[in-house]
């Protein structure tokens, strides 16, 4: 029986005149793409161009909800009030929603982006927000995020469908934690070293961490960059590695 | 058999700490709400409260669409690409169609704010931009606008129900076009003068012209404003004369 | 010898065609303007209008710096960058600068916003930065602070002058501090007593703490606010009291 | 005696984490940077870096205004009022003046943008509003604008020094007006036929129209884009064409 991967990652972060990556070469490599939705990047005619080249490509759409913060491109920690980030949220996924639609396609998940990623990790307050959104966009959303995180705890609450992803150019501690971006091994650049540990965590549901132990992981996506030196590359040998050990690459269905 | 019009007014017109007008007021006395999207003003959590009153009060809910201008409140002209205004429409349309939904309520109609407002009279590519957005988003919604305009046009060739409204407080010439704000008699004060004019528009759907005579008026709706010196007054004093004489205030519904 | 005290208050907080509070009278009740810079609030024109009436009244122009957050009126937190904070401060210095000598004054002195007000109390590197701009900005200005503060030590670091300030109308601890806003005692609504409370902050340097004692205040100007209900009537209150005991009312000198 | 020529190119133009061009080198290769200003692109760290940029290489200084329209990078027209447009401008050149002075440098010239740059050839209020904003922020600054143009003859009403420019790479008809875009022979996209006319216009003040007629041209600048595919070797080309013919680039001076 085939193996399935969901390869998940980062589109239409463009904004206006600016670029950011290459979606369009992205959009025939990845199973899911978490498009912008206008707050930390992404304005209304690059969202429809990006649901577009997801739907061509039979890529999920998943709406990349951010802090309102164009210039720190949604980064940053913002201490904002549950209520407006509620309601910031639900924005976002109907703005997405109605380009998706128009594209021909239809947001399935949510993937926070940036410092709200982050925040919501261990902010209890904002994952609730987070999930409240959701509860109330209503639909059968699944949310993509980390294990053992406060937003997993807020959308379980909610009877929220969570999707775990993991990381294909991270390193991990023994613990099954990110490396901290300021430590050694954080981030694992070699092309071909990122398809091994991908085909790994595909075949085997483990990675190796910076230790050298076997360490489990709990994902049914895994996270490749789109817009870093080197994304289309890397993100090409990972397609390769999977298809080549007969994996298949295609959209999660939440469990 | 009773008379019924539709009277709408621009909602939900406060942005983070800065409110404009009195919207729970208003709610109470039109039967249609013209709702910023959060392009010319309206955020978020400003239009999850507009939505839930507008829900309450049992008013229908229009997507106030405009250009991305919040410094100069959408009022406006902007050269915008039609592609990049068909998309921020449709932006704009889904972000207040998910929000409303969660407060209970829908997206029912389309009026463009402001500079566009004004530019979809004439402008036929911004006009046929628009019809577009309504066109891709689907729906049965209506578009709010006035006669003779090449938006009517547009959402004609596209099949989009066409509404039309007329203006309580403003002059009218006797070719039946508002009288420039820059002209004497642009616009009418006195609440009672206002409210004798909206019961004329009911049940004869005529005005009164600055020269005094009878012009035929071609309106589903009639529009009061919310944001000026008197609008509560003013709209209470047209809301007691309409029910005074028997006319039901209730959502348009387009033929 | 007459007494001297300054009184502070936020201005210039319109946006667009939002209102904020009444400058126009405030202008007429202080003797130093905390005028926004268009992070929070304020735009180019707005600030030129408000530049224009301190300098038709004699009030001495800050610039209200703040966090780059229009929706959340630069009042919550952000991680933002230290090099990315300077910067942004000597932005906002230079284009109140402008605006202010076009109007016929300058810019005096600095006192941050809302959430940057609040973190650079305690937030060393937020604070460092703040600093930094205005040593880089170069003059003479002085930062208006709480005592006691990282901004205060920063700014003492790169001997820029510091100038304390005292509220009029929060509660005071034994200990000097505000009564945080969730609890009993934080505002005194009160106009008579607002302006009691002043007048013994300029005659003796004390304030009466919530527990009725006697706290020692180190303050050269006192903050009035501009935008609360009753913002003017205070202000009012204030400023006849003082001036009926013989208080001149003055932009402060740093020493 | 040597023949000199001022090189100019727009610059800063990156958003937050969103890059545009080639900064760095194009720095080291024009004698005159045109500066974003932060309301079509440019934030305040990007300004700081390009400021410092442009001191290190002995670049000119000159303040890039725009509309407030980063979406749509200032390239198209706004219907903005005088009054705000004046203050827009002068906003913008404060904020970059006392960055530019952080890095060691001033603002020695303006160079409106895009749809601005555009709109004040023909719109006389724009362009009047423009030049006011230069007269109200004071000093010596030049204007550097199309000949013919409306807001040349703005700033001549107001004593402001104008200085012209013609473009390295664009068409001219016999009447010496650009090429439209629409039409053949609008660009030139050969490095080393661009070169050449740059040459040409330095040596001999004219250019080779797309008829093949020898047109003058009344230039003391020269505008190199820096943002183009290949604009980093056509301006190393036009330099080397230059130095190679003993023309010295250096800044302009008004006279």
């Amino acid at each position: 029986m085939a193996v399935t991967v969901d390869l998940n990652s980062d589109s239409g972060e463009a904004f206006g005149s600016w670029a950011m990556g290459d979606d369009e070469t992205m959009m025939t490599l990845v199973s899911s793409a978490n498009i912008a939705c206008g707050f930390h990047a992404g304005d209304p005619l690059t969202m429809r161009k990006t649901c577009t080249a997801a739907a061509r490509n039979g890529v999920a759409v998943g709406a990349h909800v951010a802090y309102p913060d164009l210039v720190g491109f949604g980064r940053r920690f913002m201490e904002i009030a549950p209520a407006e980030l509620t309601n910031a949220v639900i924005y976002q996924m109907g703005a997405l929603e109605a380009v998706a639609r128009t594209a021909g396609s239809r947001v399935s998940y949510v993937k926070p982006h940036g410092g709200l990623y982050n925040a919501i990790v261990h902010h209890e307050k904002q994952a609730q927000a987070v999930a409240q959104a959701m509860k109330d966009f209503g639909g059968d959303l699944s949310i993509l995020c980390l294990p053992n995180s406060e937003i997993e705890k807020a959308a379980q609450r909610l009877d929220i469908p969570v999707v775990h992803e993991a990381f294909a150019d991270r390193g991990y501690t023994p613990q099954g934690t990110l490396v901290p971006r300021t430590e050694p091994g954080a981030v694992v650049h070699d092309a071909q070293a990122v398809a091994e540990r991908v085909l790994r965590m595909a075949l085997e549901g483990t990675v190796v961490a910076v230790d050298g132990s076997i360490v489990k992981l709990d994902a049914q996506s895994v996270c490749v960059h789109g817009d870093t030196p080197g994304a289309v590359e890397i993100t090409r040998a990972v397609r390769e590695k999977l298809t080549g050990y007969g994996v298949d690459i295609a959209p999660f269905t939440a469990s």
